[in-house]
This record gives structure tokens, C-alpha cells and sequence, in this order.
């Protein structure tokens, strides 16, 4: 895992800034012969895009995906295919709104990157966030977009919020086609209606609120992934950690194991079809850091939105104490929207086993 | 992040099983002119050693590391130095006993590698787990020491259990010197003594439990770390996650962070004296993927051991089901020998950090 | 060395084809606060464009710059500087002739990568030869621009053409300066003449011509490199050998050496003023695979372009013998433009190798 | 390439010093179920041994070497086979002479890494060259072994040396059987008569002498390697110059298709009955990067060893100009043992080349 690069042989290369004139991302090493044109991409992009629903930044970005390298349709009626050479996408940045950055330059936003970038670099590009802001993540679900290509049709991968501040949903209500009423993708009809009065008000007051968002793999063969620095669930955590605002990884039970004892978190094994069938899935589809064929689950902890209208204590660049508060166009919970890049990282991370373990072991 | 290998600059390489004649690993990237001798490295390796409590597994290995490349003692008075060649470290298996590993080759543990192994490889050394086996971390242990090295005096790393089985310490009790007085780095002097009385117990009804571990770097400064996918924070749960039944990782908050609002979340700051003061510490030294110059914080969720006296319902190779026990010498909480493993890797992660920094800003 | 992907610390990633809508690169890990903008990049590109003179191609091409991220100019006066995150260069493809490419398309060209391709990948952009065209290089050149960037001003990096066919220079009327007075980048001004009249007729009878590139390095300090497979001399080799239609690199005396004596080989050292006088330089500045202050000396063979009038043998995709001519805008010797190319790749290596060095050591 | 490790997904990284206890090497992403026991691979290491004849070192070594880990015998009656897991060797430092190093410590040997190591590292084992030794090419060759087990019984690796010093072989008179008949690897019967008596009288000087080396490959399908900075002929040329004194390396006609015009230099194609039959090699096996199911055609060149018995001029670390003569047991024209090394690299790189084509393309 280099700065801005993830991946081994399915490699996603990340560049741009909130402000700059586009960004985007280089896909090397995705396999030939994939079929794969913009309209198949934006899909995605549209469900990560700003200003859908009152619960999510008002910013009025377009996204709208091309595709500059990597593919080709010559002749075929069924559409541009993958050629195995670098995928470049680009997305140009539409609504950088001329407002006066000049507070956001001077100030530290606790909780942003701000300081820490400064004292890295001695220079930074403040405006909207600049590389650390969530608008990096479009890339991401672009290059999710051609990852789920690589993974094929048999490899479903969903996602949900299953909290929202501290109001967490019912596993036993989990509806997957529910994800697709609300705004939140919550799977739980009940709590969605909470969520949305819950978040009225956090929006009202100025504020922001945190969530846990969950993301499942399933039909995922047995064997990929590998021990050591390797594990599946490490380059997911990795994957996962590396979104903006996460600040907690869990795969399957989780840090609930840490309670159990070792009967109850045994996923016990009995005869089945074609695999065997398990009783259980603590272990979150990966045992010794390889895949089981059980469902693949992982939970993401996103910390709430720095960017809250309330003031909070901070310095400046001189080192001067100063109230901050920062207006504009801001996610109540930054969750909701991490849930199209939570799965795009699974996509990215499964093509990868996929590739390492084709190129391994043959299979 | 290669299968086997760990870190950029600072690179890892770890190789051996559980039953072979030898575990080692191969450090590349270590800078030049550092002390390093083997009774160092030892004292580290002490700290993980098996057999030193009741509530550990009575394996006895002396786990003698032997240094067989990389120093040079030529004729200074002060010990041998590191020349910034790779270091290849050598720990010889010895306590490898006879017994008919012939029921684990044919019977999958539940909880275990076994299943996914076979899957993957097809082929795997069943004897004591095998690559997959605990004994692997002992190399990370060693390669941790030298990290200490290229950290220097001025980085704190301490590690500490927090939670074993569902019973937490109080926050409040923390003291540092009290992880020494126990034989579980517990913090919480009163805590300790309940775990003894529960230990017991788990031990004594051939179950086990889980944990969670806690590790604090003090000192770093900040700009270590990156933007993107090279984010320390998801360099961190990356390595920490790649810790045997390690099944979650928190940074600062964690988990926390989904209930609280901006307000709660955010680490305020006031003027300090050579760096800001912060008021708090919810994202554990870490912002925008670059460590601050608070403390870096990082739980890791420890499932119990699956080496369990009590059967589970299994399944044999040829898909034949069976009840499975696991007899022998396991560890009834593992996450207490995960502590020193622990540590060992956030000084791999942070040394790596170091020298990536270094390397891009000079600094 | 990934696929698409150059260097370590100073990363290039290069995407594009040929008749596509761009090319370009994304630079990860440059160094902060260095001075950048689009026309400093802009006349290295100049150099190699095509159509310059009636020695290279005379396709129309711009080759025109965009910065779109890694940069900020903020308010400062001096323009933009790096900022430390991905650097994304993009040249847009203008001159894309609407030819009809079906005669390239089902003929293999020989010398060409055209059935490589095919075999690999099964599918590929055939027009004007996709991304194994030589337009690859400009994004090569315009990352060697921000690679001088890192290396500063002390470090001077040259090129020239030192044989054009059977032609070669007299190494005793090298003269830098006159590699700007003629389209050959030939330090030899005498030599410069009779290639003109060379290259004329090989143009004319519709062949092409194989070329030696050498380039030079000084002011490089010793110490920068590394033992066994990070050698600079290993890097700067599988930099080279990667340009286009490169088939032998060499180091200093390269293949001479073989004839040498150990005596004559050696390059002697006597004391300096700040550093050891060598008395020759056989081994073209690296010693060890570490450089030792002495200039970087590389050469480069590169073949005759396999684009020509002239009929040679070949088959089709369905196996069929036929005769294949190229007709088009080609180099009569690609060996020419292949100098700025081979400018960039070094400026490149030692990038990556000052920052993995002052990475590893502090220096 | 990192600066121990060699390949991408077939990685060897190699450890030790010449005067150290042990060298070895770690192998990790071998693929499982391949046998592999020590005898296979001694027999590699057999071939580059010191001490087979009077025109090596006479160093007496047993260089036998050990399998620590990533293979399992179980209780196959056919021996041990890969696990899939990391493969560590080690051979053991046997002939290590107690002799007085101080000379060498104190005195930089031109052409030997001495000055430069000091430069970068500020320490260094001066021991019999340290790391910088050709007694690190044990640990490659081992690897090669391991490398063949992958590329399988249908890929032929042979070396030979067709120069020593001015004396170049036939090509006429090529016969790869007479390899095995004297002790140069010269397939010319006739120019291995005149070798003998010019490396005796070269050794009788107390001097030195270089050497070409030329390695192919027969068996290689189309379709390895890939576009730009991983092509295989770079891969194979970062590999070759990273071999102990390599100071240029060529693939097909090399340096020259300088010469050449385009007619002559293509490759031209026929019918074949699996694949095209090509009408000449100029191009060594690799179009565009990637294979094309021609021989892979590799020649090295090796400087005369800088360890002579003559005196050269010299300085001291403390500046002082001295005259420098290295006596000790050294190899007159280390371009001998350099074959079964170079047969290693390319084993190695074209192992990597198999498991990525399968990784990308699933061939």
C-alpha cells in the first residue's frame, strides 16, 4: 500500500484535490476483455453523489465520469471492452464555489487535516479540504465500479448504515430491499423513520453525528487471501481505515469476540452440497486471513463530520487561540455517503485476492 | 503490503512454522550506525515467551534469537552496530513434540486456518497449525525490537489489556506500573485480580475467551503518515488486523465516535508551548491519515482461542462430519501474549512512518 | 516496478494510447514546496515532440500540459509549488488521423508489439499503436520534468546521440554544446553533417535505422543506490531497457569492460579536494550498485523503428502469410527522440534513489 | 525492485554477509504442491561452487544448503512439496579465513564497492567484501532452483560464456553440449582450448580478465511480460545488471540493431502449425515487452574482477594515497561462475512473468 496507490494486482492510483480542475484515478492491472464503458461507472458514482436528499451535503456536483484510457470498442456491437492497459478515469470539478477561504487558510478546523497536513508539508491546498477532502472518494467508487467488473456477476456486494449517532438498528428487521427506500440505506424500516427526525435536528442544531456502516460480500470462493501481512482482513482493514473519518474496522463478530468464549465463537462446520455449511459466522468470512466461502462482513465506524456550524476551540497557523466554526455545505452524517465507498474498497480489495490468488495457485 | 512482508521503507519479511526446524525474519530498509545486538532483541522476546503464567500455554521454547546478518562489531568497544543491510533474524523451534498430529490433519478445527488453507493450497503442515500457527509471531516481536531502534529513546510504546472476556477495566484505575505487576499487562490493579479468579475458571472448563489490547505511542511527532490509502491510521489497521485473531481495530475513539456529535468528537486546541495543546485525544493522534503529535491510541479485539478441550461440531477432509477437541498446551486468553506482539508492530508501523517521511519531506 | 508503474518513493504511473482522447501520468511522493508549473514541464516536452524536423515523425502534435492536481499557488508570487499529494499531468491527443487502421488491424506488423498483444491480452487498441506507441514516452518526459524538480539545481543531466546506424561520433570531438546546434542531438559536428546526408536517404528509400543514446549525470553525490537487486545501475538498467524499442543498455565501459584488464578497468583514485579524484571512469559513477560521485555514464541502444515503406513477411490474425508495408507519418530514426525519453528515465531513477537515500540514511 | 527483494509475486529477498555465520534468502509467493527438496536445488548451487577448477576462486565452500521452511513432506512417498508458504534457505558460511581485513578496512579497493558503501553507510563489513561479496549470487542461485520448479519441465535454461577477455566465440561453431565438456561454459570446443591458455597467463599476471555471458530461454509462450515500465525485457535487464560486475546487458541483437535497418532488424513472420514460425530472433524473445514465443535471448557483460594482485593507486578513508594489491583467493575471470547466476535471474524473472500473466489474465 503506497500514499495514494491500493492494490497489488488490481492497482487504483488516486489524484486530485476538491478545488483543483478534476480528479481521479489510473487502474492498472485489471484484465483484459471486461466490458466497461461510463455509463456502467456513473451508476455508482451517482449513488455517492452530494445533494440526493436533505441528509447529505448540498454541494451540486455533477460527477460525471470519462473514461481516457484502457478500453476499446472498435468494431464489436456489445460495447468498449477493457484492454489490460492502465484504466484512466477523470471527473471534473464542477461547483467550486468562489467563497473566501481565506478563515479555512489561517485556522485549524479541530478534527480536520489541517494542522497535521501543515506540519507534513509546510504547504497546503486548504481549499474545501483540498486532497483530504471526501470528494477523493468519488475515485474510489469509480475504481469500485471496475473492480465489481472483475469480480463478475457472481459476487454480490451490499451495504447499509446500521447506526446513526447512538440510535442503532434492530439486526433482527434487516431488510435488504429496504436499503433502497430511504436515504440513509438503512435495512431496518423502523429505525429509518427515527433516523430522519434524529437527523433533522442534528442538522438544525448545527451539528453532526457519527454512524457505523456495514458492508457484505457473499459468494466469495474459499482460498482467497493469504497468512501473515497478506490476510484478507488486514487489506480490508487497511482498505477500510484508509475512507475518510473511519476510526474503527471490525470484521464479523468483531470486538463482540472479545466477550465470547471459544465455543460461541466457533463457527462450526457441517456437511453441505458442494462446501461445507457453517453454523455461525464470527469469523466474518475470512479464517486465517483467508476467505471461508462464508459471507464476507465488515463494520466501519465513521466518526461525525468535523465541519459543524457550532464553534470550537482552536489556533492559528501563528499559533493564535481562536473560536473556528465553519459554514457551508456540510454532511449532518458523513456515514451515509460512505456507504457507496465502504463497498467500492470491498470490490477493489476482492479483485485484488482474486488476482494474487489466480496468479498463485492457478485457480 | 506482500503476503509475507511488512512496511515500505522499513521492510518486514517473516517466514517459518510452528514445526519446522526454524522461524525468522528478514528486516531490509533498517538505517545504518544503530546499536543492535541479540540480548536486545531477547528481552522483547521474553515478553511473549510461552510458559511464563498458568494463563499462557505451557509450550516451553526458549525462542533464542541468533542475529545472521546486517551488524557489524568490527573493533568498537560499545557492541555491534547495524551496516543497512537486510537483518535476517534466526529463532530455532525446540520444543516440538512427537505427538500424532494425525487427527488435526484429517478433522478441520473450526476457528482455525485449517479449512481455508486446504482450500487455497491444497497442501498444508497440519503439525501445531503451521504457518498459521502463533509461533509466527514471534518473529514479528523480534523485528519490533529493532523498529525501537530506529524510532531512538524519544518514542514511549506501551501496551496494556484492557478487556478479557466481558469483563473491562476502569478507565480510571489506569496506571501504567500496575502492567507490570500482573501477569496479564493489566492496568486496573483491582481488575487484575478479578481476571485471575476468571481465568481460572475459563482454563479449568477447557474453554477460552477473548480480549482487548490497547497500545499507546507517546512522543511521535507530528506529519508522520500519509493522505489516502498510505494513511497512518490505515497502515495501522492493516498490521494490526494481521495479528493472529486480531478481529477489530479501533484508533482513538474508535466505535465510540459513531455516537458522539462534532462537538464531543472534536480535539479542540489551544496555544502550547513548542506544539498546540489539544484537549482531548478522540482520533488517537491521527488526523487526515497523519499523526498529530498527540499519543496514537489503538485497540485491536482478540477472539478467543478456537484450541478449545471442549468438542465442536466439524467436518473432516472427505466432508465427513465429526466432533472435534483440540488436546494440548493453548493459551486460555491469547490476547495477553498479543500485547508484546502488538507493540512490536506498532513500532514496525511507526518506524516505517519515519523513514517514509524522512524520505518525502527531509524532515 | 509495477506494470505501469516506476519507481519507489518518486512514483510514476503512466495511461494512455496512442488515439485516445489523452495520455498522461500521476507522480506520487514528490517532495513538497518544490517550484512548478506547466511551462517548465512544457520545454522538456517541446524537445521531443514530433514534426521538429525532417528527421522525425511529422505527425502534429501540441503535446501541450495540463497540471490538474499536486500543485498551489495560493497567494504567493513565485507561482505554484508542489503540495506533497499526487501530481496528475495530462496531453490531450490532437493530430488523431481518421485513417483507416483495418489493414493494421488484422496484420501482424513484425517488430511491433502488435501480436505480443494479441497473444497476451486478446484484444487491443491497434490505432497507431495503442499503448505500445512511443506517444507513451511524452508522459515519461513530462515526469522527468518534476524529477529535475527534485533534484535541484546542482544536478545536470545531458544527452546525445552517439551512433546512427553504422555511423558512431569520434568520442574526441565530443562537444555539449554543439548537441544544440543540430536535430540529432550529436555532439560531434562533423558526424552531425554526414548523418544528415545518412538519414536523408534512408528516409528516401522508405527504411529506418537503428541509433545509440548516451546520457550523463553530474553532480550526483556518492552514496545514493543501493546493494544487490536495488542497485542504481540495476534501476537505471530496467529504466532504460523500458523505453520504446530499447534492446541494450550499458554502465560506463558496459560491454567494453569484457576485454579490460583488471588494471585497466580499475578506476583509480587519488586524494581530492572534498572528495577522491578518479583517474578514470570505467564503471560509470556506480560502484557496487552505489553511486561514488563520479558522473552517471549510460548508454543506450535503441533499433530501427519497425514502421516502414518496405514490404517484410508476415501473417495475419487468422495465421495467413501476407506482405505488410507501413505507410504513415514514422521516424526514419526513433533513436533521435529518444533522447529526452531517456533524459526523463534518468532524472527519474535518481529522484527515487536521492529520496529512498535520504529515507534510509538522513543524508 | 526493492532494494533486497526481487520480483513482484514470485519474491526473493536475499540476506548476508561474506564473513557472517549464514547467507540465504526467503522466497515468498512460490506456488503449492511443487516438489521441492535440498538435493534439486544443491545441484545449482553445485554449478557456481568456488574451487571446481583452477580458474575460480579457491575458496573452499561447501555452499550446502538448507530448506527451512515452506515445504511438507507428510507421508507423500514422492518427498517434500511446496506449502505455499514462504520458502527461507540458508547456507552457511564455512571457509571464513581468520586473516588480518585490517588492510582493506582502511583502504578503499578501486572497483570495489568499498569507497562507495562507506559513503552511503558510514559502516560497513569490510570482511571479504561484506554484502557486496559475489557470495550473496549463492542465495540467487538457490532461488533460480526454486524458480524452475514453477516454469516446470517445459522451459529449457541454459548459459554460456562467449567472451573472456578480446577472444569471442564462433557462433558458427555453437554447441551447447560442449558447455558441460570444459570448466568455461564455452559451447565452442575450439575457443575453450584458447581460453585455457589465456585466463592461465592472466592468472600467472596477477591480474584479471571480463567476460560475456549469454543466457536464453526455450519454451516461453507468447504473452509474459506487459506494457512500459513491466516489460520483460526490462524486468530481465534490471535483474542481469544487478548481478555482481554486470555493467551492460543486450536482449536479441542488442546494441547491434544500432546498426541495422529496419528490414533487417524485423523479426519476419510465417505460418507455423501452433504459432508463427519467425525468420530471425533480432529482438531476443520480446516484442513490445511481452513475449512472443521466440527464445529469450539474454547476453551480459562482466568487468574483470577488481581483486588483482597488481598494484593499483588508491586512497585510504582518511584521504592518504596509497597503492593498493588484494591478495586472497580470487577468481581471475569472475564471469565464469556468473553463468549459473544468470540462469538464475532469468529463471526468477520468468517465474515472475508466469504468475503475473495468470494473475492479469487467468492464462
Amino acid at each position: 500500500m503506497s500514499h495514494n496507490t491500493f492494490g497489488h494486482l488490481f492497482r487504483v492510483t488516486t489524484w486530485g484535490e476538491s478545488h483543483g480542475p478534476a480528479l481521479g484515478c489510473v487502474i492498472d492491472g485489471c484484465p483484459p476483455g471486461l466490458s466497461l464503458d461510463a455509463p456502467f461507472i456513473q451508476q455508482f458514482l451517482d449513488k455517492r453523489r452530494p445533494g440526493t436528499s436533505r441528509f447529505v451535503t448540498q454541494r451540486q456536483e455533477a460527477d460525471e465520469v470519462k473514461i481516457l484510457s484502457g478500453v476499446f470498442e472498435d468494431d464489436r456491437t456489445d460495447g468498449p471492452v477493457t484492454t489490460g492497459t492502465p484504466i484512466s478515469l477523470m471527473i471534473e470539478n464542477t461547483d467550486q464555489r468562489s467563497k473566501d477561504y481565506r478563515e479555512i487558510r489561517d485556522r485549524y478546523r479541530p478534527g480536520h487535516a489541517d494542522y497535521a497536513y501543515d506540519q507534513k508539508y509546510g504547504v497546503r491546498d486548504y481549499r474545501g479540504g483540498g486532497r483530504s477532502s471526501a470528494r477523493e472518494t468519488a475515485a474510489r467508487v469509480a475504481a469500485g465500479a471496475v473492480a465489481r467488473r472483475v469480480l463478475g456477476e457472481d459476487i454480490l456486494l451490499r451495504g447499509a448504515v446500521v447506526q446513526i449517532g447512538p440510535h442503532m438498528i434492530d439486526p433482527k428487521n434487516w431488510d435488504w430491499a429496504e436499503t433502497q427506500n430511504n436515504p440513509f440505506w438503512c435495512p431496518d424500516a423502523k429505525m429509518a423513520a427515527q433516523w430522519e427526525t434524529y437527523l433533522d435536528s442534528v442538522r438544525k442544531s448545527g451539528s453532526s453525528t457519527g454512524a457505523i456502516v456495514e458492508v457484505h460480500a457473499s459468494g466469495v470462493p474459499a482460498g482467497w487471501g493469504a497468512p501473515v501481512y497478506g490476510k484478507l482482513d488486514a487489506e480490508l482493514a487497511g482498505a477500510m481505515m484508509s475512507i475518510n473519518a473511519a476510526k474503527g474496522v471490525e470484521i464479523g463478530a468483531g470486538f463482540a469476540a472479545a466477550s465470547m468464549s471459544g465455543e460461541e465463537n466457533a463457527d462450526e462446520m457441517r456437511a453441505g452440497n458442494d462446501a461445507p455449511r457453517f453454523l455461525a459466522n464470527n469469523n466474518g468470512g475470512v479464517a486465517g486471513g483467508i476467505s471461508t466461502g462464508q459471507d464476507i462482513v465488515v463494520r466501519i465506524a465513521i466518526k461525525p463530520t468535523s465541519s459543524i456550524l457550532n464553534e470550537v476551540k482552536s489556533i492559528t497557523r501563528d499559533g493564535e487561540e481562536v473560536d473556528v466554526r465553519t459554514i457551508g455545505r456540510h454532511d449532518p452524517c458523513v456515514g451515509i455517503r460512505a456507504v457507496p465507498v465502504a463497498e467500492a474498497m470491498l470490490a477493489c480489495v476482492l479483485a485484488d485476492a482474486k488476482l494474487r490468488h489466480r496468479g498463485q495457485t492457478g485457480h
